[in-house]
């Protein structure tokens, strides 16, 4: 199995994210990759660093004017006379009246701040000086990951961080600004008619999903701690299907809170039986270890041994896959998942 | 002229506010309103305490669900273990896909966390342990104002703290958590057929005007600092100008940095003249003291003795007029601008 990793990714280092009111140190640590090329190595697996592909990917899922102000926004934001030391939006966007002129009309106002208030949708997506050089080089690996399975790999693992699953289409958020997944999902469509992503993240992989909402032929399948209690609150829920060309290719399988293992797997069949009927002949995997129990995030108990079953029951599914690094924040734990993950893809 | 204030108003004690990615100091502090009573006291005006009006003020123009978030969101938060001292929103909510899914659909999630994302539209509207009394007690002044109209006053002068102008039927926002100006129009709506809220604060006021957008009967003028690179950014285009029965009823006069007064004073007779081409019986005035050349957030430029020159010719049109507070965050200034904004007032 190949995997893909730049070091340029290590380099975004967020100094604080908001949490119940209260501004609190950073959970994406840049210590998080070692912990994962560890892993990688002891079995066996030496990350290449992907090729330089500029703004392509990016550009294959994103709006033209995000990647514009996530590219220039440090630079700008650090000439106002008494900036903070990162770019953070203050203010959610909104625009007049109801319905109709509800949608999002692009930001009027030139100013970097106004633009952060626009394109950051919440307050765990810092922009420091290095983000869009970190981001931009993780894009970079979930590309190559997709290149090498449409080179004829069975499976290629892309080590992405920051993670992609939160960033909508013109929006970040949630630790993520380039949508990885998506930007795999993408690439695989050049070679694959019918692609799927299943995301195992804890959260709901509203970007995603989002990106996808009206397309027939990339279908998006989420398990996540049910949305009621939990971020990102606002999307995640069962009835959300697709709209347009899209309905029905959409699936959401909410989780209550201490779901524990049997659960989390029976919810992983479910949705690689959709995925099956769906005819996917590609699928992009959206790897989070957040659901294990001692991650600072996660509600649902999952146990290190259970991501090997995970790895299994898709390898079991005999599709040309590429798996994308989404969350997991204890990072003492995150290089055990992997390994047991990369033995289970391995043993299907 | 009667005035009206309620000792409640100066509990509410934010912590904080968020300003180009800095937790900063507040700027509504609680002794705003000494300084302006003591204004009003200089003029002979002893503002008197408004009647017990309970939620029929707020109610008038504000979701009800909202209202149960505001009353509710300190106590419930307070029981989060490791919550901050005040309720803040830390995500912009969203929904699915694209423009027609984009409308306010409701918070789905019953999270406290979650209302807050949807209920609090930015990090200026902290809820702390007193915030709902005293916005409840700054809408009963506004409200007691209008009926001192509607029994055949000339004027009546609200003593509004917290502001109102930026707060929209289900949103908080820019230190506003119930819309004053809005409810002070619709009471007078129950006495005259046509009302005009002219806002002269130097921020747009966003949320009166979203609460009016499709109606007729109310028109709301707001002159203030353009908002291409000024809070609140996303409203307050001189294109906005209303919608479905209500287009043709809103006129925005954004404001060049450092505009002055003749600028200013030149604005504010446009604005009056569409108020009387309207053919409004009675005004509400959003007056705020923030386009003070000495106030922390303005870019105006004005001088105080303009003031004074804005009450004359608001007098000069002769209409039943209800003076609601808005901003003005210079403590020591604001007492001087409502001075001559009343003796301007008096003699016009």
């Amino acid at each position: 199995m190949r995997a893909f990793f730049h070091p340029d990714q290590q380099l975004h280092d967020p100094k604080q994210f908001m949490r119940v009111g209260r501004i609190c140190g950073p959970n994406d640590l840049p210590t998080r990759t070692a912990a994962l090329v560890g892993a990688l190595r002891t079995r066996g697996v030496d990350p290449e660093v992907p090729a330089e592909a500029g703004l392509e990917p990016a550009a294959s899922v994103h709006d033209a004017r995000y990647l514009g102000f996530l590219e220039s926004a440090y630079e700008r934001w650090a000439c106002i006379p008494g900036a903070g030391p990162e770019v953070l939006p203050n203010a959610a966007p909104y625009w007049n009246g109801s319905p109709e002129r509800d949608a999002r009309p692009g930001c009027r106002s030139p100013s970097v701040v106004a633009e952060a208030c626009y394109y950051l949708g919440d307050l765990a997506v810092p922009i420091g000086p290095d983000t869009w050089q970190s981001a931009l080089a993780s894009s970079h690996s979930a590309w190559a990951a997709a290149d090498a399975v449409i080179a004829g790999d069975k499976c290629a693992y892309a080590l992405c961080r920051p993670s992609g699953h939160h960033a909508r289409a013109d929006r970040a958020s949630g630790f993520c600004y380039l949508n990885n997944a998506a930007i795999a999902a993408q690439r695989l469509r050049s070679r694959f008619d019918r692609v799927a992503v299943l995301d195992v993240d804890a959260h709901h992989g509203d970007g995603t999903q989002e990106i996808f909402y009206r397309r027939s032929d990339v279908m998006t399948v989420s398990l996540h701690v049910d949305p009621e209690a939990y971020y990102p609150f606002f999307t995640g829920y069962a009835d959300e299907r697709g709209a347009g060309d899209g309905l029905g290719f959409n699936l959401n399988l909410p989780l209550k809170p201490r779901a524990g293992d049997v659960t989390v797997l029976g919810a992983l069949d479910r949705a690689l039986e959709a995925v099956a009927r769906f005819g996917a002949r590609a699928l992009v995997v959206s790897l989070g270890f957040d659901m294990h129990r001692d991650d600072p995030l996660s509600m649902l108990g999952v146990k290190t041994a259970a991501y090997g079953e995970i790895g299994r029951r898709i390898a079991d599914v005999r599709m040309p896959t590429v798996v994308v690094q989404e969350g997991g924040y204890r990072v003492c734990v995150i290089g055990a998942c992997l390994g047991e993950f990369v033995d289970g893809l391995r043993a299907g």
